[in-house]
């Protein structure tokens, strides 16, 4: 398929949505990025990539590091991690508390933030340096370094007092072993990575690839652990909006309010468009829009 | 592949867990069904049929009519159910009045009982026999005909005080056009049809098939709205389990307290397993366990 | 001390008041009701009654009826009424469903809808002709015959949704031993009871008197009933602005969405506004505000 | 009234229940208190003081303090308190986070710890030394020092993360003012406030005598305030059982978890009993019942 000849087209079919929905403003960082930009890449199981528009120009990835946060707790503990988090969607605001108190303190996934929150918690129990080791991660997946942006960390821990309240929840049910403050240092930095789109589309074609990384061959999870996280991110991955990503798009998806969109095509290849305007849901309104197209024009839906 | 071996094997390896579980017991008719029987049946989309254990005896598919009346509003009004139905996961129990009340009376989605109670009243409102209508699609489906089972039908309209509570909600919001008896009546026989494995994997077949019927050729829904079908089923389809199918089966399925579960393996072929003995979430246990073998021996998920 | 006066004086303040607020919209015999409308009586405990304004003109006493319905059933059963009905302020809207799924079935208290539906079902299983002896006792308590609105009560019935839910929810729970319609026929006929403001006064002088009727020294309920009944008038009686209550006039009271107020000043009198504008708590606004200006005058709370 | 002789009575007959009940053991300092104790003292408006048992033996305050702190709250901002708390029943546990989301971070009420943490934040606001001005306050109110427990203002802190997280959770919404920590600092030090029975009677006094101290005649809130504060604590003071506490006992209360529970006859006196063995509301068995006896004894109920 000529992929490059798609994107160029959902470029152009997008635009006059380039713009719209309004750019995440709880922190100075993210609001001063401008609304009018949009770029898309992906990135076959073969290691060949495609790019078009603002592809090159990095963001904040701000949710979509929960999927990395997981594969790494994945590869520390494996289905222990389980135990600690559960794989339903919630059927609530990403940041809800309500949930939580009627489950006794136990996330519903390891998407909401909870659960993400949780994530971090297990992976200050079991890594030595946990905000190295998920930037050597991510940089392992995208065969270049990534970096967190301290000015976005620090806006993310003084504001991020919903968060607080999560961690401390949780640890008043017994569901956070460490520090609060260590556990959120590591979430609010997570939350901080900067990446472009190419590197994105490249960092997630494991997940198509059945844990493999395809330019090197390296066993990133295993193929029943892959499987897994795609599971997630469909009925889990895009907030309150998973439903209607599946009944539109129908790929294994995971969003941020930086506009940052990955989808995987399983067997395929990985997808991600960056817009930074969300819809009401939170999700980039031309990312989904593009998402959208793409599935229509290449017929490539899990459905 | 030699489907008619995998589900021999899956009988076998199965065999341990048929019978356990708690067989539905809220009416006599379905507290009556013996719980130690396990059939499984495949349609594929050239309408090759495979079929294993009790395939041939008939059970009350219950909730797996939420498909077949949602595909025959589809045919009615097409995107306008929409309007009236939500397409989100409800992270709550299926027959919860909670998020209802939150959300004014509107449906999470057309697989929990508010919503089917929704998609009833707009078969009301949209067919001049509903339950007839109802009946002729589930025989056009499976190629057989396919009739209520009275005895059931009774039963659950004089213990249904729940589903009266959610219609009569529904109602007061405005969300219910017809008169609540008539509505409940058509919802009621729905659940108390009889049909066996090897007939509802052929029902199923047209959403594997691009919404056609295989051994007609006959289109019953387009080709999106079978993909839309599946997201659904995937994301809503099995209670509040769906996270749990989609991590360990990855495939849409729609599950019944009658203990079938019938899945979709899209572009390939339908599937349904029964059993009765239910697990805490409401599904199959033996039937869950199946899907999942079914996968990990043809390698057959959508993720 | 001269009561006549201090009622003149309130006539006369709150007028700015009267007309305001919202009248009661949900069926069309309420509707109808002129907003400027304002009356106000009180009845001693040595049986002298005080009036002004429009304090003859009969009105729908609504919920104010869920005092003499209960009072029936601790007449009928005592303190076994209490194995069914919880006595806790609900912090929810009066017609809330949430709780009551909380909480499987068993209602907050007697004056919310939930609970007074449970109540109704209590009068069906020990009371012989249930609708005609509530009338019976209320005529008992007002020294005069009043009736149902039967415009009112069908009105009730066809717009009762919500009251349908709630009490078939409760069945679904097996709160409710009677059939659904019956029960509910009794509660929508409490809830079109007419009467004035005079009657109101007097029929509830007995909750100010130690359960005995002034006017004729008959015990209606015993001494400890009827301080319970004004604990519960003060914690639960007038919807989800009992604090506000508590806090701006310091009285055990209930209320109407036809308008009407009935307070006890334990040990001293029973009094009732009336005026139909309601505010957003559904509790008479210039009815609010005559009762914090009795207080006021008369320095008569309970704190 | 022989108020010594009503208080030994009730010494006596609630002795079966002393020792029952569960004593609070979520800090060690709370633990260790033997379970059989039980005091009680009553202050009357003239100043006069009984007491029986272990009326000397200091106890935990803990969440009775939330009354002096809204005392103080009120001497320093008045009715503008109100703008950042409500004044209804919560329905719900005193801890809970749920109806906080729903209603954007307001607290319902001042005795719940999420509205007692917002009054100490209207302390930090406005106070130079808000823990030494309350212990000066109820040093004032009792006529003899009082001071922290130091061992229990840092356990509850060491475990106060459910505190914590309503603390952090209010400020997402920005309903606290002031850091965090500095706020929960002045929370956990009122809660461990150490008194006796005779103390807290006194302290009381004020309440049962239209806000002034009877033995110095020195007004601490207004007649208007005072009576307020009575009508918060009879519908809100007692943790979800206000319900229970107005209907077996009809006197304002409130409640802690070290088993001390402070009542008021308005008019009268105020009332202190102490027993640590708690119920499943969390208020104390031996107490809850010693005022009970001691309303049916005096008949000093305000209903």
């Amino acid at each position: 398929m000529d992929y490059q000849s798609v994107l160029d087209l959902i470029v152009d079919e997008v635009r006059p949505l380039v713009g719209t929905g309004k750019v995440a403003d709880y922190i100075p960082a993210l609001a001063r990025v401008p609304a009018a930009r949009f770029g898309i890449a992906l990135c076959t199981i073969e290691g060949d990539v495609a790019f078009a528009g603002d592809a090159r120009e990095p963001f904040s990835i701000q949710s979509v590091s929960k999927v990395f946060s997981l594969t790494l707790a994945l590869q520390k503990i494996g289905v222990k991690l389980w135990e600690r988090i559960g794989r339903e969607p919630s059927g609530n605001p990403f940041n809800s508390l309500m949930q939580l108190e009627h489950e006794q303190g136990m996330a519903r996934n390891p998407f909401i933030n909870a659960g993400a929150i949780c994530v971090a918690d297990q992976l200050v129990s079991h890594c030595a340096a946990p905000k190295d080791e998920l930037l050597a991660l991510i940089s392992t997946l995208c065969g270049e370094a990534v970096g967190f942006d301290p000015e976005v960390a620090e806006s993310e821990r003084s504001t991020g007092f919903r968060n607080a309240a999560l961690a401390n929840f949780m640890k008043s049910f017994g569901k956070i072993d460490n520090d609060v403050d260590t556990v959120l240092d590591v979430y609010f930095n997570q939350c901080a990575i900067a990446m472009n789109c190419v590197q994105m589309a490249r960092a997630f074609a494991y997940l198509a690839n059945q844990g493999v990384l395809p330019t090197t061959a390296r066993p990133i999870v295993t193929p029943r652990q892959a499987r897994r996280i795609n599971a997630l991110m469909l009925t889990c991955g895009t907030y309150d909006a998973a439903g209607e990503f599946a009944f539109l798009i129908g790929l294994p998806c995971k969003s941020g309010v930086g506009g940052g969109i990955a989808a995987v095509v399983p067997g395929r290849l990985a997808l991600c468009v960056w817009s930074p305007g969300l819809g009401a849901s939170g999700n980039s309104v031309a990312g989904m829009r593009a998402l959208e197209l793409f599935v229509t024009r290449t017929g490539l839906s899990v459905f």
